[in-house]
């Protein structure tokens, strides 16, 4: 039996909200605390690699909702390595 | 024009290998630290739950890489999100 194509897409959509959102309280949480020594630098820049071959997956699968998703996502990848970057820094005489 | 199937295939094959190994070394690295106070409980929390949605929207879609890519992935955030409680645990009475 074949699912119906709404229900994919609702499950989609929600997840791609979900998987995009998560990363907004790490954004946040790194710059209330001013501190981001536990962030893995590898993790966030990999991350950000695969991110944007999603996007281009996207681009290539005339796909706009993955091309979003994966945009905004993006995003905030690339903010929470600079955050870590500006913070690692900072504390560098202390210990990284 | 229509790109490849091959070529969509193959970016999207090493995006989700990027996106999913990106993770491991953020599992190694709290674990050297012993320490997760940076990591925000609520990000893989909501990702985890995300994870599980595309796991879902894979069944749903009979997508077998989906499946896999983000099965993997889900456990990595686990892992990550299993030591967070751990080590703050550990840590509360210095701070959280």
């Amino acid at each position: 039996m074949e699912p119906s194509l709404w229900l994919v897409t609702l499950v989609g959509s929600i997840s791609a909200a979900l998987t995009t959102g998560a990363f907004v309280p790490q954004v946040v949480r790194v710059w209330r605390l001013q501190d981001a020594r536990d962030i893995s630098f590898p993790t966030f820049a990999i991350f950000s690699v695969g991110l944007a071959g999603w996007v281009g997956y996207g681009v290539l699968a005339s796909s706009v909702p993955v091309v979003a998703a994966n945009s905004l996502t993006l995003v905030l990848a690339l903010v929470i390595l600079g955050l870590k970057v500006k913070f690692d820094r900072r504390h560098s005489p202390a210990g990284a």
